[in-house]
């Protein structure tokens, strides 16, 4: 049996470039040497979007459809809605008695996040959505988590919580592993921040060949540079790293060229918006197929979902006889 | 149909007579006119009991027996185990996305209750339990819910929740309201505090004819009378209080005997206990009738849990449909 791998998206809308740089393009490859588990994080978006779930609700099958268009596999991958898990809620009332208030509070990355989203008030599942991430990872006994450098902390809190469940009751789950992506985060179209797709600065990975062009066009590169003839920065240049996460094998040339004045801001981004299109034509080629079959979608996540599903009554059942509480058994 | 009314109790010892004064009696009489669901509240005990799991799984069918031996009948309420209602933490988790920590913290019951167990620590769970206790009213979409005093500010925070995810989504539940016990709390047996288990200084509902006698016998009673003759105080009595609250016409009677030293402690002690004893009498013989079919209990709570996750399973459909979650639907 092949361990075990969790990964997952809030659904808060479609994906972009900076996931599959980020993550994406590493789960695909993941998804041959592990038993690989993607969480449609549907509870989690609404932990912040509470207000207007409809965003959830209309973005859950795009960023399945996303999935599976960027190689997602669903015969290798088992796609499920964290929603339809009604045991991910047990567990985390379960977690949630012994995980003090402070070690949540203390938590940098909470922290962090309710001062990006100016919260003046924090809201107890906000504050708790730690628990229940450490329940996402605990109902699939999941042994290896792909994270980002900022999601460290969750991960540490998972093992601390799973590692007092089996001080107080019984050994049942696996310690789980973070895997840290090396990927810097991808920078967006604006060059001030991350790509994100609520700054508008994203690439979609659902983008058109034109959109794909028209959005390079937009970057920002070097501001001194003026003329094709001025030597560039490429390191402080958005396009080049593209190249950087797209086209590494170019990188030598254009790194050459453009601090020799060899090539303009305009070739320069042409090319790069070809090498994306390159990458995503064969994403393309298999949304298409899932776009005209809607239906196989839904079907792909009920069966995941079903699938999850009977792990995670496998473990509860396992969690209510370490906790003494499976009375008809 | 009836309008629905919920009660429960936390599953950490066997029953007493202050529960049956406090609860128990109102509960079996109000079965009649309301569509009763009772609540063995397991996963609400093991929030300060999560440590010692057994205390809970030890009790729950002494709990059930108390219930059934006191007269709640099975085919009038719905008994059922809190554990066994997943749907109870999911609605518990949606809840939780938009109730402030602060207005939890500020929960006065919260405060007090976190300081008579001293606890240096708040716990995540603990912190958050009248969300779930909104979520076990909510999900039977119960009217009426008999509490003490004290329950008072947690029956507001539930009509506050319910009033918010109806602003949010959709009015789906009723408007919870308590039914506020007149009953004062039963005095222990030590006259220093309300009677409870952990004291020691309760009289359990499965006591026998001798140890009610030889528990009444040890009640504390007014420290100034010596002789049989010296002239009592029948108000600072935890003997007389018992009067009050199982015998009410002989409290004139005993009141005035006491107060012109006619009769004696030893004597008052016997005539209350015998008193105790015949409302006790109805409760062991439904008591035996049970025991000598343990089975017949278990099929109980299986069939009360059975129903009550029938109606928890729709009141989710329609939080589901409120909150466009119902994807498949």
């Amino acid at each position: 049996m092949k361990p075990k791998l969790l990964s997952g998206d809030r659904i808060t809308g479609k994906l972009h470039l900076g996931h599959y740089a980020g993550s994406l393009k590493k789960r695909v490859e993941l998804q041959h040497s592990y038993d690989c588990y993607v969480l449609l994080a549907d509870v989690q978006a609404l932990t912040t979007h509470y207000e207007n779930p409809e965003i959830v609700s209309e973005n859950l099958r795009n960023v399945a459809m996303d999935y599976l268009a960027c190689g997602i596999d669903p015969s290798l991958s088992t796609l499920f809605i964290q929603s339809m898990i009604p045991e991910i809620a047990e567990l985390t009332v379960y977690f949630s008695m012994f995980v003090t208030v402070n070690s949540l509070r203390h938590n940098p990355t909470i922290k962090s996040e309710a001062a990006e989203r100016g919260y003046k008030q924090m809201y107890y599942g906000f504050l708790g959505y730690p628990v229940s991430q450490a329940a996402d990872i605990a109902i699939c006994k999941a042994e290896l988590i792909p994270v980002g450098e900022d999601q460290l902390p969750h991960i540490e809190q998972t093992r601390k919580i799973i590692r007092r469940f089996h001080q107080l009751y019984a050994p049942i789950f696996p310690e789980p592993q973070a895997l840290i992506s090396e990927t810097p985060r991808l920078m967006g179209l604006d060059g001030n921040s991350k790509m994100s797709k609520g700054l508008n600065n994203a690439i979609l990975l659902d983008s058109t060949r034109d959109e794909v062009n028209d959005n390079i066009q937009r970057a920002k590169t070097d501001p001194a540079r003026i003329q094709k003839h001025d030597p560039g920065h490429p390191e402080i240049c958005t396009v080049f790293s593209y190249y950087q996460a797209f086209s590494p094998e170019l990188t030598n040339e254009i790194y050459s060229s453009c601090t020799q004045g060899k090539i303009g801001c305009k070739d320069c981004k042409k090319t790069i918006a070809n090498q994306i299109n390159v990458l995503l034509e064969p994403m393309r080629e298999r949304r298409d197929i899932y776009s005209r079959n809607a239906k196989q979608v839904d079907e792909i996540l009920i069966a995941g979902t079903e699938h999850a599903r009977t792990t995670a009554k496998e473990t509860m059942q396992e969690v209510r006889d370490a906790m003494k509480i499976n009375y008809f058994a």
